[in-house]
C-alpha cells in the first residue's frame, strides 16, 4: 500500500464528463489499496471567467479580493469531485486550503506555502476515506484567503505531498510525460521515462511548459518523487500500469538513469534581446546598464559581454517579452548617455533553444556538438550561456524549429539510451 | 451618521454593471456618513448553474459537498463587489462567512445560524471600512462551509444586523416594497409604507414571496427594524429620499400605522387538499389519519372537522403540492380501512386565499365581511382557518384571482388609510 497525492489539471476536471473519469481513476487507486490525496484544478476557464469578471470593473483590481474571487474555482471544482467520488461508492471529503490549512504568506495572488498542518488529513486518510484538497490557495497569518499564482496547483499538490510525506506525487495532465522536445515541433520527440530533478528544473525554466517551476524547485526542497502523466488514458487501465507511465522525476542520479548525455531540448521564444554597440570597457560600466533594470524590478536572463576591442565592447543581454519596451525605454532614457555606448540594437525576433542533460557533466565536447550542429544548418549564435548542465544558445526566431530538430537528430534522442 | 446593513439579491448583484450600481449606492450612504455593512447574493443564475452540476453528477449528492460548491457564488459576488467599490473611491473589504465567523449548526443546506462574532466587522467599520459579508453561508461548530437554504442572504443580513445592532437593515430587491397584494393580480394593488412585524410573518407564511419567512423570524427574534426597498431606482436617489422609501416593518405598533384593520391580502396555489368523506366521529381519529403523515416528515397547513351528523364526520387537511401525490398514497395504502372513511377526495385544484391584519385584533367582523365579499361572487368557501390577525379561505383554483381583486376592494385596500 502507497500513500499517493494526484493532482488533476484544470483540462482533465474541464466537464462533468471529465470530473466522473477522475473519479473513476481515483477509485480504481483506493480499490487496489493505496491512501489517495487529491489535488484539483478549477474547472477550465473558470478561473479566466472570474478574473474576467474583476477586470471588467477594474483595470488594477485589488489583489486580496482577486485571489477571494480567483480561490473559489477550485472549492467549487473539489465539491465536485467529492460528489462524483461518492457516486463511484468511494468515501471522501474536499477540504479548501484554509480548512487544512494550507498556510501561505501575504503576498496576494503570487503567495508562498510557508506550512500545511496534515493532521487532518492524516486522519481522514486513516478512517478510510480519500481527501481531496483544492489546489492553488491557502490562507495567510491574518486569515485571509491567498493564491499561489497561475499553475499553482502543481505546487498545492507537491507540498501536501512533501507534508504527508507520500510515496509519490502524480501529476495527471493532457500530455502524457515528458519529452526529449515539445513533439509540435520535433515529431520524433520521445518520451522520457526517468529525468532528473535538475534536468527537469533546468528544462522547465528554459520554457518546457509541462510543470510549473515552482512545484519542480518545492519538489526538488523535499525530495517529493514526481511522475507527470496523462489523464486521457482509459480510467480502467490497470494500476500496475498506470503507475510505471509517464515521466518519473526522480532523485536518484542511478542506474534507474537514462545513460544520454543529453535529456531534452528546451525552448523560448518569450526574450528579446537588447545589445550596446561601443561601450567604452571600463569597471563598472555592467552595473551602470543593469542596474536600472534591476531597479525597475526586471529580471535579466542571458548575459554576455565580448572581450573589449580598442577599448570598447558590445554588451547584450536578455529580457521577457512582457518587459521588452520598458527596458528599452529605461537604457535610452537613462543608460545609453550614461556609459557612452555608441548604439543600441533592441530585437525581438529572436529564441533561446537550449540542451540541457547531467550527463554534460562529466562528457567534454557536448557544446561543441552543439555549436557545429548549428554551423551545419547556416544557424548563426548570438549569444551563448552554460552552466553546469545546460547550454543555451540566442539565434534569429526563424530558425528555431529548424535548430531544435536538427539538435535532437545531433543528439540522438530519437532512440533510446541504452540504460532504463 | 446610522449604522446600517443593506442585502442585494442576485438580480441587483446580476453583471458587473449592476455591481457598479450596486457600488455606487453604497458609496452614497458611504458618503452621507454612515457606516455600511453590505450583504449581497450570488450573480443572478450562478447558484443554480453550480448546483446544476452538481445534479449532473449525482441524484442525490452529498450534502456537505453542495455547501462547499453553492457558497462559492456569494464568495466570488463580495469579492467583485469590494472591487467596484475601491473603484467608488470607497474602502471595502469582503468577509466570507468562515471569515467573520458566522457560526450555524450542521444542518448542511439548511442551516440556522446559532451566533456571529462582530468583532471584526466593527474594527473594520471603525477604521472606515464598508464591509462586505457573504450572505448564505456559515462555518459550522467542526469548520465546515454551511449554506442557509434558498433566500439564506435575507438571513444572513438579518443575523449581521442583529449581531452589530444596526439601525436598520435594508433589503434591495427588484420590487419597490410589499403590497396589499401582488399587482400582477391586482394591479391596484399599493405599496405600504409600513408593516407590523406580525403581518409580515403571516403574509411571508400565507404566500408572499417579498422575504423570505426564516429572515422575518430572525427580524422578530431579534427585533430588527427591516425595509424592502427597489434597487433598480437610479443609484443617485438621493439618500434621505432612499432612506424613507420602500415598506418599513415595524415593531412599534403606534401612531407609525396605518389605520387599517386588513393590511394585505396574501394567496397560494402550492397546496393540496385531501378529505376523507364518513369517518366515524370517535376519539384519536385526527391522530390516526395525522400521524401517519407527520412519521413520513411532511408539514400539514390547514385542518379542518365538521360537526358530527349521525356518529361521522368529514376530515379535511392541506399539503404542499410537492408531497401531495406521496400523502394520497399514505392515506388510500393506511389510513381508510383503518379509520373506516366511506370515501376519500384528493383535490389539487385549490387555492389559499387569506387577509392579514394587526386590526383583526380589535375590530369585530372582519372575517364576515370577507366570506360575504366571497358569497357576492358566488364563491364557494371549501374550509376555513383563523388566527389572531389573519383569515384564510380554501377555494377552487379558478376564482383565486377573483377572489383576490374583490377582497381588495371590500377591504379598500387601494386607498391608503388615515394615519402615515
Amino acid at each position: 500500500m502507497a500513500l499517493i497525492v494526484q493532482k488533476y489539471g484544470g483540462t482533465s476536471m474541464g466537464s462533468t464528463e471529465r470530473i466522473k473519469n477522475v473519479a473513476k481513476r481515483v477509485a480504481k487507486w483506493k480499490a487496489a489499496g493505496h491512501q489517495v490525496v487529491v489535488v484539483p484544478s478549477a474547472m477550465s476557464g473558470e478561473t479566466n471567467r472570474l478574473l474576467g469578471l474583476a477586470r471588467e470593473l477594474s483595470s488594477s483590481p485589488d489583489s486580496r479580493e482577486l485571489d477571494m474571487i480567483a480561490s473559489t474555482g477550485e472549492q467549487a471544482s473539489s465539491g465536485l469531485l467529492a460528489i462524483a467520488l461518492h457516486q463511484e461508492g468511494v468515501q471522501a471529503r474536499s477540504y479548501t486550503g484554509w480548512q487544512v490549512p494550507i498556510k501561505t504568506d501575504s503576498a496576494f495572488t503570487k503567495a508562498r506555502i510557508t506550512s500545511i498542518d496534515h493532521e487532518r488529513i492524516r486522519a481522514e486518510l486513516d478512517s478510510g476515506k480519500v481527501v481531496i484538497v483544492t489546489g492553488f490557495q491557502g490562507i495567510d497569518p491574518d486569515g485571509n484567503i491567498t493564491t499561489l499564482g497561475r499553475g499553482g496547483s502543481d505546487t498545492s499538490a507537491v507540498a501536501v505531498a512533501a507534508a504527508i510525506k507520500a510515496d509519490e506525487c502524480l501529476i495527471f495532465t493532457d500530455v502524457d510525460g515528458v519529452y526529449t522536445t515539445d513533439p509540435r515541433v520535433e515529431p520524433n520527440a520521445r518520451r522520457l521515462n526517468v529525468i532528473s530533478f535538475e534536468e527537469m528544473l533546468e528544462m522547465a525554466s528554459l520554457g518546457s511548459k509541462v510543470l510549473q517551476i515552482r512545484s519542480v524547485e518545492f519538489a526538488g526542497k523535499y525530495q517529493v518523487p514526481l511522475r507527470v502523466l496523462s489523464s486521457l488514458t482509459p480510467p480502467e487501465l490497470p494500476v500496475e500500469q498506470e503507475m510505471r507511465s509517464g515521466t518519473l522525476i526522480t532523485f536518484e542520479e542511478d542506474a534507474q538513469m537514462e545513460d544520454a548525455v543529453v535529456s531534452g531540448i528546451a525552448f523560448t521564444r518569450d526574450e528579446g534581446k537588447i545589445t550596446l554597440l561601443g561601450v567604452p570597457d571600463t569597471p563598472g560600466v555592467a552595473y551602470v546598464i543593469l542596474g536600472k533594470v534591476a531597479e525597475a524590478n526586471i529580471d535579466v536572463d542571458m548575459i554576455v559581454q565580448n572581450q573589449s576591442v580598442d577599448g570598447t565592447t558590445d554588451f547584450s543581454f536578455t529580457v521577457h517579452r512582457n518587459d521588452f519596451e520598458k527596458v528599452k525605454g529605461l537604457i535610452e532614457k537613462h543608460v545609453i548617455s550614461a556609459v557612452g555606448a555608441r548604439q543600441m540594437i533592441a530585437d525581438e525576433d529572436v529564441a533561446k533553444v537550449s540542451i540541457v542533460g547531467i550527463g554534460m557533466r562529466s562528457h567534454a565536447g557536448i557544446a561543441s556538438l552543439m555549436f557545429q550542429t548549428l554551423a551545419q544548418e547556416n544557424i548563426n549564435i548570438q549569444m551563448i550561456s552554460t552552466s553546469e548542465i545546460k547550454t543555451s544558445v540566442v539565434i534569429a526566431d526563424k530558425y528555431m524549429e529548424l535548430a531544435v530538430r536538427a539538435l535532437h537528430k545531433a543528439f540522438d534522442l530519437e532512440t533510446p539510451a541504452s540504460a532504463s
